[in-house]
């Protein structure tokens, strides 16, 4: 057989690509703190399990490509307590974030179309671009800034005809920037001038640590342009459901997403009843998650701050960190770690950076660090990270 | 926003399309039997929800991309009792077939690439090519000689440079064919000859009514094309479950769906939970169904052989009957009969037949017809069916 350019050209993924290193140290007995992917610790609501254990029909049965109704019913009211008011039509239960995006990217990309999306960005974008043909354009933005957006004239320069939609991750997977006023400002004018969709990756929403969060999901003046993105892997600590939703209220593009849907026929029966719980969880659940990745942040910014050479920004949302790190190739120093260094028996994983850049020549010695641990094993983690620094044969400061 | 010619182009299922037709008969206070949609009514193994029940993780995580590994070892199992060795590395669990399809698919085909399919077939095939710029090629089979296949010679004129593989699906659906040995052979000398990826999509390999059959995965001079396509929707009615798989022994292909499977993370994780303990499922169970299986296509043949002027074939597997209906068009006379038909306050509800032609000016009089119904329910319904003919207006034996 022979396979497609389409398939070739897809990228591993840099969060996933090491594991087969961290699975031969862990054959070999080591014990690894897993920094790569955003897996938290935290404990799933335990009504997730609870409404599934009670779950009694027959027959697992196809249900309806739109998603289970009482599901819809439940995001529908998470979105209104929000003052956010979507109607049922609007809402499109996914398989995950991940399903969502897709849905997004076929509804919206020809072959060689573009979507705007701010560097260094979620690798999985590209994938799900380029299955389709389409392609991410690439704002750069850096750490010296808090990788905040540039002015709107800046960003213009990379519209073109062939752009289809601005992507945007609120708050940043891997940055954790959270936008501003102005910011969110900017991209709305855009998308208004040049007709794109504006499609708001909102999934860590509930993480936000320092000052004010706004949703593009309350500006109604975008109402016809945002494609709105959620799941509730994140916010309840459930990835493995695979449950998420694409929201929109502009009709055709509901209208189009509904041949797709039927096309995969529905989302998984069992998991949606448990999603459908996670939604009456208290609010004293979220507060409390919150509160301890909020530690979780003030504790890897300050181990991180103790090591030489090593830059980063002060995230305020989500739940990672880029950081640049004084070695000569971030993936090299990922591998030689897993493969050559350990304290104790125990190394850490992390994500290379240059896998979160459109060109992988760019962030070549960075990395993405997702503090889902908890505080010590945190504390531990960026303790033995430092001394690999310091043994690794590229490391820059020698 | 501007939407893509892609998803413009996608068609509707017509297995569901008239969806909004069945619900307001049954807000009118109709009840509608549902031969239009492959939704068993036989109960799912309680194997499924108690192996649920007793799952306890204190946090439902990602999984691996390629599928939980207690499920890949019970699919390797399946397969090995019928005497198909498959490496662990060669099987990938999926979101359902769908999904299976959707990743073979991706790793075959480029913009107006060709997927060779025998017509009548499975609508969301098209919306699977479609969704990749690619093409459906279908091979006319006909009600004549009971669907089976044409000619090599006159299947070789449909394939071309751009053709990238052969799509069967065996047992057929919507057509019930089980293909003969000598069939096979035909295809497997094809896909050889021209280097084609064989797509083997044998969801319905339990469900053989009449003489023998045989899969793909048995025919080792196939090892490198064939792509074999599986679920636990039909064998084990789980439909709603979304498990599948993807399996092949051609190490490029795995290679390249990995990164896809990436992309989109993993399959849901509870689902598999259950997926895994149905294949513990006694043999006695796939008997009985089997049985139960054939007394219905038993039942509904001879109920349709008592109606004037339809014509249809002998299903020997799979769940589906195509007919071809005394009317003028099968899409008005199913909205008609949904909207103006009822016996004691009873309607039926079909797919049209021209959703599974690649072409939709072909099969405008047929229709597919499942037979997931209790037997005495199956009567019933083709009952309810006889007497709409007879009533419609565009009866065209009047």
């Amino acid at each position: 057989m022979r396979l497609s350019k389409r398939v070739q050209a897809l990228s591993t993924s840099p969060i996933r690509k090491l594991t087969p290193y961290a699975d031969a140290a862990k054959a070999a007995g080591k014990k690894v703190y897993h920094l790569n992917i955003g897996q938290p610790d935290i404990i799933t609501p335990p009504q997730y399990m609870e409404a599934i254990r009670k779950y009694d029909a027959p027959v697992i049965a196809y249900g309806n490509s739109k998603g289970d109704p009482k599901l819809i019913k439940a995001i529908q009211g998470y979105y209104e307590a929000k003052d956010m008011h979507y109607a049922i039509e609007d809402i499109f239960v996914t398989n995950g974030g991940s399903e969502a995006l897709t849905m997004a990217v076929t509804a919206l990309c020809d072959e060689d179309d573009e979507i705007l999306v701010f560097e260094p960005f979620y690798a999985n974008y590209t994938t799900f671009a380029k299955t389709f043909n389409a392609k991410v354009k690439a704002v750069p933005t850096s750490v010296e800034n808090g990788y905040h957006l540039p002015s709107a004239e800046v960003i213009e320069q990379y519209i073109s005809a062939k752009t289809k939609a601005i992507l945007v991750t609120n708050p940043g997977n891997p940055t954790g920037v959270v936008y501003s006023e102005a910011e969110m400002q900017i991209l709305g004018s855009l998308a208004l001038k040049y007709d794109l969709a504006l499609i708001a990756d909102e999934v860590y929403r509930e993480f936000v640590y320092d000052g004010a969060y706004r949703s593009f999901g309350t500006m109604p003046e975008l109402d016809q342009n945002v494609i709105m993105i959620d799941s509730v892997s994140k916010r309840f600590s459930a990835c493995g459901a695979r449950i998420g939703c694409v929201i929109s209220k502009n009709k055709e593009f509901s209208k189009q997403i509904m041949k797709v849907a039927q096309g995969r026929l529905c989302s998984p029966a069992v998991e949606m009843v448990g999603a459908a719980a996670l939604y009456d969880t208290p609010a004293s659940y979220l507060e409390e998650v919150n509160k301890e990745y909020k530690k979780r942040r003030d504790t890897i910014a300050s181990a991180l701050a103790k090591l030489p050479g090593v830059k980063s920004s002060e995230p305020q949302g989500a739940f990672y960190v880029m950081v640049q790190l004084p070695v000569d190739d971030a993936e090299k120093f990922a591998i030689w770690t897993l493969e050559n260094f350990a304290i104790d028996n125990e190394t850490v994983m992390f994500a290379p950076g240059n896998g979160f850049y459109s060109d992988p020549a760019r962030g070549v010695n960075e990395a993405r660090l997702a503090y889902v641990l908890k505080a010590e094993d945190l504390e531990r983690a960026i303790y033995i990270l430092g001394e690999a620094l310091k043994a690794y044969p590229g490391y820059t400061l020698k």
